[in-house]
């Protein structure tokens, strides 16, 4: 054997070094994060360091009434089951998960709001938390008739008019009749003011609940907005589900109203991801009572449709962003924008194909410029692409251009942007004009953690 | 300033570092206060827990020599670039990433071996590891070329015949020079058994080397198959990358090796993921130098082809196995298999969507029987698919099936299945014949240790 060259076997050695220390220092910082005992449900998590600093005051939406029980589902010591009464006349639209698994509560909403739904005797939704009825078979469609056949007779509508979500554990079967025997004593207690009470109720993992709101001064008079979501990762750990009702007094009729629902889903919730998994269950309502003294609206090039659409599209993103602010685990959000890919649907799977990828999003919790993961995620994604004309920033820093490493790339001053809460990663594709921008958080020992750990 | 004792230095580091390590541990174990089962992390690369418990005893072949050197392209103390000398007379093959984003070894090989490519004067492969040459631009392009030249002056064969594959950190300029000067000393130590140097050589963050070999009894003789692989992630760390050489003394035509090798790479490295993340580099490279005996192989009919085609695929799957078994901060190897798809297709996206899903591979680490996220992973696939006919099985174990709960679910049987190391997942849509069976690893706390570390 040669002789041992003790230089090159010291600056080995420092390397490893610097590497085991940084990753000490990186385990301690993931400590802080799941400190917390162990987490049977996220309930025992604390709040994510992204929330926001309260539950925003959202305005009463003059047609639209709360009721919340504790009906014992699967969770004891707290609201479980949500009855929102809509008045006789709205409109109501919504947007659901495109999964071919999808839960029987799923399939019976979208099968009544389809094209937009008009509510002439009045409608209602009912939602439950703890258990998603879904692959729940035939038993599961019959619970969701149950439920609608109780909540229409409490409120003395039809049954058609009422739609229901369930979120919570996949595959038990749905005990339905704690819920139907809940809504007559519910319907007694429905309150214009209680929609903060409906945004609790409908939590599983979440850590924090979400509410968004907005005002538009539209011809004739305001129009008011509000809605809570629910959601932590596109499906959590044995539960989860993104659920969103919103609320307007806006008068537009159904078909016109679900035709912006359907444009601004696609720009806000259908541009977030936690972790790629698409729930059974994800559902967005959206109820439009008429109530409010502005004039109907529905004429695609008035300015008052579009102020209420742009509204509407802006209480969505603040949903979308706060459902990944709650995503499991997340320490950083990150807001991802590709340009100039060939065309919009491109720019999408750029976007989305950065935002998933693990590889990118361990290099943002460990606060790692790692834009070689970035260039990979673009080449995998299946979308037209040019490594020549490919550039990459993170924040204001242009980190690679031209096929390569920027000139001006600065390590010191990127590892330093890196370490903020809220990054941008911006990447274009230099090819065409196609655009999209999409929201996503890191991936950290806090997800595994949450989601490695046994079913309770 | 004295002269350094660099023995000193070493030794000192050397102990910083152990108690680094221990510190580390240390740390890793608090954190299996949240997280079952604690995997050891890959941080301290230490071998992988499913790991073979040898290296294979490879054949040599005939017409095949191996030369490594440690050349410095980034590591100090280890070898770093491989040669391998292949005979005048022998057919190559090929299999490429298809990144949008791939490096300049890869296009460059890719465009000699299109379709197939024969040697009449020999051909060389040269690996290095350590730095990728991804996306390093015109000056990537002009390193290839550097050291096909090179190689091809060492050898005395032309440029054209020489493919190159480069795995290690994205981005950064190749010193090609360090490497080219290494060639013309290493072809006077070109040996025949020398492939398991080779095998190290190749090596980023792989834990442990990987070889397979095979035996085929032909008409007129004995064919031999040796091959090697690296890869510890579809791509890892900064570096990373699967990379495959297969080497057979079959005597075969280019075109009719490279229909083989296509075929049997679609069944094997295709059907293996880790992360789901797609390296900028991927190749493999088989070359058969007709050495053997045995009669000519190319007609699809004949036994002694098929026989062939059978044990090369048999060699890919070994090696694509090993790539899992040393998936980053794996605990588990898992196959999925998917039965009664509409076509072959649709159960390869059915099998990806679970081999991929966070959720399911966080519940596989977790030894969590969670058939829910099963279900979730089949609906979003986008794959055809009735809830009311799917069966889902874990090992032996039915535990749903029309679209339910099994009637005879026996969660403790199932657990206990789940603790095991080797797992199956079986998925039967029952709407079709079309089937695929793809390998994955769980998804860990080593994973995230492993990657979300800063970049050194």
């Amino acid at each position: 054997m040669g002789k041992t060259d003790w230089k090159a076997e010291a600056k080995d050695l420092k390397h490893k070094l610097g590497r085991a220390k940084r990753k000490l220092r990186a385990a301690d910082a993931e400590g802080a994060a799941v400190a917390a005992p162990k987490p049977a449900t996220k309930a025992a998590l604390s709040r994510s360091p992204l929330a926001p600093a309260a539950f925003p005051d959202l305005p009463a939406i003059a047609g639209v009434r709360f009721a919340v029980a504790a009906a014992g589902v699967r969770y004891a010591g707290r609201t479980d089951v949500t009855l929102i009464e809509i008045a006789p006349g709205s409109s109501l639209a919504g947007a659901f998960t495109r999964s071919a698994t999808r839960a029987a509560s799923v399939l019976d909403a979208e099968a009544k709001i389809a094209g937009g739904m008009a509510a002439p005797h009045g409608a209602a939704i009912v939602i439950n938390s703890g258990n998603a009825n879904a692959f729940t078979g035939r038993a599961g469609v019959a619970s969701v008739a149950a439920i609608c056949t109780a909540a229409g007779a409490a409120l003395g509508i039809p049954a058609g008019a009422v739609l229901t979500s369930s979120t919570g554990v996949i595959g038990e079967p749905l005990p339905h009749e704690r819920i139907a025997s809940a809504l007559g004593p519910m319907a007694g207690t429905l309150d214009g003011g209680a929609i903060a009470d409906a945004a609790r109720a409908i939590m599983t993992t979440d850590t924090f609940p979400k509410g968004a709101a907005a005002e538009v001064a539209a011809e004739g008079g305001k129009i008011r907005i509000a809605g809570i979501a629910k959601g932590s990762g596109m499906i959590a750990p044995d539960m989860a589900t993104m659920l969103v009702y919103i609320f307007t007094d806006a008068a537009i009729a159904a078909p016109a109203l679900q035709q912006i629902v359907s444009r601004e889903v696609d720009r806000s919730f259908n541009c977030i991801t936690v972790d790629g998994d698409t729930s059974t269950s994800d559902a967005v309502m959206v109820a439009a009572t008429g109530q409010s003294p502005a004039a109907p609206l529905g004429n695609p090039q008035s300015a008052s449709t579009r102020a209420f659409a742009d509204a509407l599209g802006g209480v969505m993103r603040d949903l979308a962003w706060q459902v990944v602010r709650d995503g499991e685990g997340a320490t950083k959000f990150v807001e991802v924008a590709v340009t100039g890919a060939s065309d919009d649907r491109d720019a999408h799977r750029v976007a989305m194909a950065i935002a998933n990828s693990p590889l990118v999003k361990t290099a943002i919790a460990g606060q790692d410029a790692n834009w070689g993961r970035v260039v990979m995620a673009v080449g995998k994604s299946g979308a037209a692409a040019d490594r020549d004309r490919l550039s990459i920033r993170f924040g204001p820093h242009v980190v690679a251009e031209n096929g390569a490493r920027a000139p001006a790339y600065d390590e010191a001053a990127v590892s330093a942007y890196m370490r903020a809460q809220d990054l941008v990663i911006g990447v274009d594709l230099g090819i065409g004009s196609g655009a999209r921008t999409v929201w996503t958080c890191d991936l950290t020992h806090g997800y595994i953690a949450i989601n490695g750990d046994y079913r309770s």
